[in-house]
């Protein structure tokens, strides 16, 4: 949580790109397990966090840009809700907190959205607020996606995408803490252990620092499979395990880090050729970041590097900047470089990845695997990125693509029958856009060959 | 997961109680956390779990009563979703294991639901299962509710509420997970640990178990705080720990125990006293607890043996019948004495709580306190239960009731000064009702004061 004055200005800078109308911030409520008082652990809307900063459920903000007001709708505690809850900082304090005067119920919040003015609302990805939108505003649950605020939205988008320096402590902050389960992930990596095993240590670290995971860890010997988010496997010695996990910082910002390693400590030549090729990927690829480049040719850039490295170990063949004009590297790496991280681990995405990550200059692909990038347009300074390649061995893709005769002129499949078992390699650090370059974020986690071998 | 034969045995018990029409099941889907693809963990719902076994994500069950068919609507993966998830069992194979040989595609159901046969469909607690049921049956959101088919309800609730030797076992293997988690509670109440690192320890375990808990564990000194979900606080000896959690078995049947101690091992003597009257009102209820017996009786029982016990200790006067008569209890007891268990750790609450815990017999009290009793109807064989009596001395209510002179006849409220620091005292075990009495389920945990002082 900022200052009041942090969110009074964010405010202040939202509100200054419109000239009438209502902007309306709905909250998160609990969502439920298997009944609707059993519910998951809370997590407040991320834009309703940034512009009005409070962290608990059943709150709408409202900007009034006519009246130049601001309010909170909710309730205070009961009598009831203390004996089952507990005493908690009373609303109005919280709102005053976060430079908010006036509290309404509840109740009053479908009377006063009855205004025949015009109201700004961003597309909300919990059911529970589509059915109050649809309710509040008489539209259609199917319509709800196409009548959101596409100037809100841009609006939020513009200001959420440039971090403050308080916010890059934060995801600093969220980094060390995600340091913290890749450290203790590489020292349980030995033969015998079970990944669900790993999986219950990083929980505990997480659970104790009083922080939540980022987004469901993976944690696995088939890196193969890229959301793999099984933890069935008992690891031996000559096994690769990719874990990608990240903790959230105490103000909600996300970290999302991968580092893969050779359980026991030893790589193989194989290995360690593959292995050679993502790191090159990653660090060429942070350090071409910078201001006024577009981020699809930082992932072009890696691409080609990957195929120019599969090409020297045999795997490809042909002019590597062909091989990625036509797709054929996404057999080893099908998805994209990265994407904006923040509050959310995908920064924004529930306000329309594609109004995110490409404008105007950079628009989407529809190749296969190049589709899968999230974030294409230029970079901005304090932009905050993650930086993730990898190299996949995908043995169903294979398999299918070979049947088709897909890419013969640059694949050799022949030579990846040996690579079958081989698993995936993934490195990942997240980054800040500085003035003219980037930076890593958080104390260094050790990739390095060298450091990462026992 | 149960054999092939009792998923075929449940869907034909229930589909004999219907003499035409659609019974619809929808499976759960992923729950968003911060946007559509960060998910929490998956929980499938448990009436489609008892009826279609299958527990994953995207499927709806369909029992047509006129044709006497059985389908699972739901999508084979896609190379593509095998890329990012891995392969997994087909879908129909799934199905085939739990006696259904028909599965159709999602996109399917739509049309299947526009004959103009009866559907019946159960209320849905999940947000977008609501919305799914609001477009295929063109019913408004906020009239889901009253729609829900009452006959399908009860039909379920008929069912679900008796447990089979195998559904048995699953809660003896539930209540046996929770155990392990009480017993390295205790372990660890010592002097100047946490709360969140006994929680962080926990969910260590539960996670190593590839179980999950069956709800937001309650590990906290102040036990007066009946849903205390903050883990906020440094023990210290001479608190009073209240943990109240359980864990799901593999196939997910809910454990939900409490017990309650005293850090450092020693209970003075005022909290011998009082525990003293919890443990008397939780033996005593368990041991009334038999098939015939309504389970209000049991309640209004072991509030009288507190109100009796508080009477001896001067904090309570007059006579004790009339006391819980009057409702004067309910400031020491403002819950009621447990609830139904099995799937869901407050079995079937979806389904309607006045549904699944009243009848034409017993019907729910609107006093403060007794209303709060969620199940009251006559006990049947192989029912299962939780049985949590408490005795809570809470700050604000005794101030509220204090200042409005409530109940002076009946409380000594100048004798509760002394208590305002107390806390509160809850133990909770999970009974089956047999032949001719009850038995708690799994292995025992320590309870009694000689076993849990050091």
């Amino acid at each position: 949580m900022f200052s009041s004055q942090t969110y009074i200005d964010r405010r202040k800078k939202l509100k200054a790109r419109f000239t009438s109308g209502i902007l309306l911030f709905m909250g998160n409520e609990d969502s439920p397990i298997n009944y609707t008082d059993n519910c998951y652990p809370f997590r407040q809307d991320s834009s309703f966090l940034y512009f009005f900063g409070i962290d608990q459920p059943g709150l709408t903000g409202i900007i009034d840009v006519d009246k130049d007001d601001e309010i909170i709708f909710g309730d205070e505690l009961s009598i009831d809700d203390v004996v089952w809850i507990g005493l908690q900082p009373r609303l109005i304090d919280q709102a005053t907190a976060v430079g908010i005067s006036e509290v309404k119920p509840k109740a009053s919040l479908s009377g006063f959205l009855s205004s025949s003015r015009k109201i700004h609302f961003l597309p909300p990805y919990r059911h529970l607020n589509q059915i109050k939108i649809s309710e509040w505003l008489n539209i259609p649950t199917n319509k709800i996606k196409e009548e959101a605020s596409r100037e809100l939205i841009d609006a939020v988008i513009s200001l959420r995408s440039v971090k403050s320096s308080e916010e890059i402590s934060q995801m600093e902050e969220a980094v060390n803490l995600s340091r913290k389960l890749h450290l203790m992930a590489m020292s349980m990596a030995k033969k015998g252990i079970t990944e669900l095993k790993i999986l219950s240590v990083l929980t505990e670290i997480v659970v104790g620092l009083g922080s939540r995971f980022s987004y469901n860890p993976i944690i696995t010997k088939n890196g193969q499979t890229l959301h793999n988010v099984d933890y069935i496997n008992k690891l031996n010695d000559g096994d690769l395990l990719l874990v990608d996990t990240g903790a959230e910082s105490l103000s909600h910002y996300a970290g999302d880090i991968t580092r893969t390693f050779a359980v026991g400590g030893v790589f193989d030549d194989r290995q360690k050729e593959i292995y050679g090729i993502v790191l090159k990927m990653e660090v060429e690829s942070i350090s071409m970041c910078k201001p006024g480049i577009s981020y699809a040719d930082v992932h072009n850039q890696a691409m080609i590097t990957m195929a120019n490295g599969l090409i020297e170990l045999g795997l490809m063949k042909g002019d590597p900047v062909e091989v990625v004009n036509a797709g054929a590297h996404a057999l080893f790496c099908p998805h994209g470089l990265g994407h904006m991280i923040g509050l959310d681990v995908h920064d924004m995405e529930d306000l329309g990845e594609d109004i995110v990550g490409y404008d105007d200059e950079v628009s989407r692909s529809d190749q296969f695997g190049t589709k899968s990038l999230r974030f294409g347009r230029k970079l901005g300074e304090n932009f905050t990125l993650t930086v993730e390649p990898g190299i996949y061995f995908i043995p169903e893709l294979t398999a299918l693509w070979k049947a088709e005769g897909k890419f013969e002129q640059f694949i050799n499949y022949n030579q990846l029958a040996a690579y079958q078992n081989f698993g995936g390699i993934r490195i990942e650090d997240n980054i800040v856009i500085t003035a003219d370059g980037a930076r890593i974020l958080g104390k260094s986690i050790p990739k390095n060959l060298k450091d990462i071998q026992s």
